[in-house]
């Protein structure tokens, strides 16, 4: 073997500095990155014939139910498009809402991968329901029209809003009597069931949800994303699809042993209720500020403020944070796992003291 | 913060074992993983805007020249199909040899994504030249036949051999007198040079290389290749295709990270130079065994001996490696970073002892 | 030759009735009948190399300008997903209406061959506006977002209003200060020049559109569409794009005859003029029953009344016509070239008795 | 109505002119034309609903049996890309040869437009064999692989001979083991059954062929063809990726009605008949030319000669055909429906004289 002195590197980056723009801006949970290390060494089979990636879906089974099926992959646009491709014959299209990120921040994956026409419903607080989704003119056995196929849900939402499991199966047995597909992308599904106290199972098999996207990049992984399939007789060829999608990881293994760190405990619900929680304190101490309006209610790892722009944008020189709604002033602050009390407290002092300024 | 304490997970696997299966196979070099845990805490911002990836950025720019673009990705076929996309226009298609990746490994990913019709020329050392391609009917400005828009070689080939930088820039210029671009496959790129004693740049910018996919998985990272633009006047939209073709890193932090950590010093020769020994040491070991054929030249880290299929299935039980021709019996036998010269000459001695037995 | 004794087929149709369905429905103009017949005989170079689609060039670089390259093919969704390929690179997106054929009625067809995200606009009367465009969120340079290549308007529109050439000026301005490119489906561009007493240079060439859908089978025409680039600079890849789209005819002198029999002459007018005034003839009818609403302007040849849901369903069993907006009652009545004033007035009639009914 | 005197055209080319280029250089046979001319006034519900496509679908069943279901489109490649992709989920792949129409003439339009990967076999008579099929490493389960989806045959094939009906059965034998599905391009299945005296069925329903694509064009039609599912049980969607793949006629019953005139009747076959005898008759006339030789049996309306390229050369500027192979020489003579005994005879005589010439 080859020498391979392990001088440590020097970080260039200072790691002790935190913002509010993204939980992708966080890096890698220490148990995430012990368990990388434990499945380093020696030769493992390519491709997810590992034993880290069989050890991943009895997890998962066992999370999830007996017939679920895992597919690792790299990133959350490379799920939802497998997932949507796994979920439907190639002529069909998608509904979801007009702020899903599918729709919106996919960059046309969805239509140039998948083919898809993604259509859209508005909904204010990021969520489907029945009625909502019955009122779309979805144009049934038009041929002029892209059939819808599969439904599209994110939990929680873009909008930090969170589906109950009662929420999801009422969307899901319309979804199913129509004959389609009730697809979750759950990104921040650990935040949802966090939120709810609930388990995983409880907003996705259990509510009738077919095919999920399973985040483990913003719960605190470094790069380690799912696809899971709960209905196996709704989806086809996930398999073929998940190596043309190019997420077929090579080393399989150090993508599954992430997601195991995750998911084989409770370190999802540690670091997703750890993250809600510091949300709910930036709520909180924001909530008297004049100046601040908390137009909606937060309800998992993130607060959608409104305050005045020039105020965003001087808190922006020493925060990082994103305007979610220019026209509008409302701006974005995610709270991650690795968000500190103190970093929630001297954000919301900033801000109390920027809005007190003359 | 939650509590996170880093109690190490107990490996699953067994690490001292290792065969001649695919260098993929190989786990992270201790380097590497230093490098990922060195980039580890705090924020950074979020899909490449962070300070690693522009450090590698730097970094390549110096090996490849100052014009060159880099574009961190997951995997070899994001790297390949991002690349051949960037390269032409949409009716483009794409000339290659019969045994390249991306026509008989890519699960058929540069035509879903890219709809590129890959047009193929025997050649049974893995190695394009100027007459084979000027024989190709290319059949040019033909409404009927899609035409081609790049010319793709791999470096080293798919079946161990290596290009020289002489070899490519012939191949180069006659694709660039008709108009075309030139693409090379470099998963391992590595041990090309290694093998020639010259830097990438001689086998890359110099020889007139377009565009570039940039192995760093194989070449001892956990997940971490990148396309590398080195003619931008050749190439358009590689930002807006990575996003599209599902490559882009949300903490692309950790995969420049790791680029870094190869390219950034020599690791990527050391590890090459010696997958490429320990292949040469193979070679020699059963070059004298009757029943063992070599039929190529050992030139980078891989071997492919034709043996008696029963002695293949045999030796398979012990060792993993893969048939590479079913009809001839000829196997592959793969070199990694981790390989050792036990390893080598424990198998070789097996080798012989399967081909002595009654 | 073969015996070829042309006995007349017998009609299994009746040849004397007509609705109010589409232009669709309508068969060919004899004029253009005539054309086919006179084009036929003998040999002529297939896909295109014939007389009939040389004169047909000349005849429209006469209408569009000497720069204007012409691309018969087969139908005006063809046509309109070959023009949004030719006007963007493989990773744009295009901006039109919500009420877009593109958008509503082409199955999906621009997502699934062109890769295209649809971005639309809500606009009551289907007409675009230098201010909704500017207003629209279109995340220059995001790489999250599919970037807009093009913009798409449609004239005559889909609710049968009509864009002047100076309102197509101003958007094209802006659409090429934003380094865009301006499409026109112009499916019934031949009923907006009519309506407006231009030419059809006036409403694009002129105006600043780029690329062309001109339609002919509304226009009288049995089958025959044409893709005309007038902008060439920002156009690519016409040729090899219309024979990957599938709209490359083989016998292709019969589809130019149609559109030279349309386009040569001043067939098109005639026979928009015709319709635009049927369909002002019945608006004008009916314009005093109480119970019709009127609620958009006649421009062209449709009529887009409100009137009770089971008067509609009434009348649908004597005279085809279809419900335009299921939810408000409103209906689609359309005229076509061969619309005869006593349909109209026969029409007219049974409305008003239907709504007289007690 | 308009007035819409029906001067007649004048034609621009000279219709007493014929060559040997192609069938689809010929005209539109005097009994289509009058078809199109009957299905000519009044309305008809447009995109299929009319009455001539119903009336074809009641034909085609009768031929094909009452499970049969019929699609007309627009051209072949339109017909095969539509047949391929109701055969197949989304990631499968295409088997044929490499001399398939599918492969090498139609630009790409399976990868672009289906995602397919089109794998070939070499086969110098064109035609397919369950041993061919069984020798190609088809890699079932290897998700590298596309996974092979279909089977595509070509009756007659691009090189002019003929596969019988027992020579399809076996294939489709194998085919059906496997699990995959059989696909014929008939764009000349009328030459086919004609050559060998049997009816369209005996070809394709009885010899096992899942789906068709049926030609009209070359079979006397001006623009038809047509999409017939033999096993529906094998197929899906093809309504909506008719659709989808542009290929909906609007005002389709012209081309249902193209069909009708060649199909209700015999037609078909007396065209065809016609067309394989001008062959049959032009390989007679040159066989005892010293210079000339029919490398490959004459069995429907194609002769694939090999002569002199310089002879070639100068016969093509009397009289039209095409290299096929530039660099045996090989050139196709094509004969058509209109091909007249004393276009043979002169051609065969011009044939004669040049190699006789000094």
């Amino acid at each position: 073997m080859t020498d391979t002195s392990t001088e440590a590197f020097t970080p260039i980056h200072d790691p002790s500095t935190r913002g509010f723009a993204s939980d992708n801006y966080a890096g890698i949970h220490p148990e995430v990155l012990a368990a990388i290390v434990a499945a380093n060494g020696g030769h493992q089979v390519a491709y997810g014939e590992d034993v880290y990636t069989a050890r991943l879906t009895e997890v998962l089974t066992e999370v999830f139910g007996r017939q679920a099926m895992v597919y690792p992959v790299f990133n959350g646009t490379g799920a939802n498009v497998l997932a949507l491709q796994a979920a439907t014959p190639r002529w069909a299209s998608v509904l979801t809402t007009s702020s899903a990120h599918i729709h919106v921040d996919e960059a046309a994956a969805p239509e140039r991968v998948g083919g898809f026409k993604v259509n859209v419903i508005d909904t204010p607080d990021g969520k489907l329901t029945p009625q909502l989704i019955e009122a779309y003119p979805a144009r049934v056995e038009d041929e002029h029209f892209a059939q819808i196929g599969v439904v599209s849900i994110t939990n929680s939402t873009e909008v930090g809003t969170v589906y109950t499991g009662a929420e999801i199966r009422a969307i899901a047995d319309l979804v199913h009597e129509r004959g389609w597909v009730l697809h979750l992308d759950g990104s921040r599904l650990s935040n949802a069931a966090a939120a709810l106290g609930v388990g995983l199972r409880e907003l996705t098999t259990d509510a009738g949800v077919d095919i999920l996207s399973l985040g483990g990049t913003k719960a605190g992984a470094m790069l380690a994303e799912a696809v899971v399939v709960l209905s196996p007789d709704r989806v086809a060829g996930a398999t073929f699809l998940r190596k043309q999608s190019m997420q077929l990881a090579s080393k399989m293994r150090f993508v599954s042993a992430q997601l195991l760190a995750l998911f084989e405990g409770d370190l999802w619900r540690r670091n997703a209720e750890h993250a809600n929680g510091m949300a709910r304190r930036l709520a909180d101490a924001v909530a008297d500020i004049d100046g601040v309006r908390l137009v909606t209610e937060v309800e998992a790892n993130a607060v959608f403020p409104i305050l005045p722009r020039e105020v965003s944008e001087r808190l922006m020189q020493r925060f990082r944070f994103y305007f979610w709604d220019e026209s509008t002033g409302q701006v974005r602050w995610m709270c991650a796992w690795d968000t500190t009390e103190s970093d929630v407290d001297a954000f919301a002092a900033a801000v109390r003291a920027e809005l007190a300024a003359p």
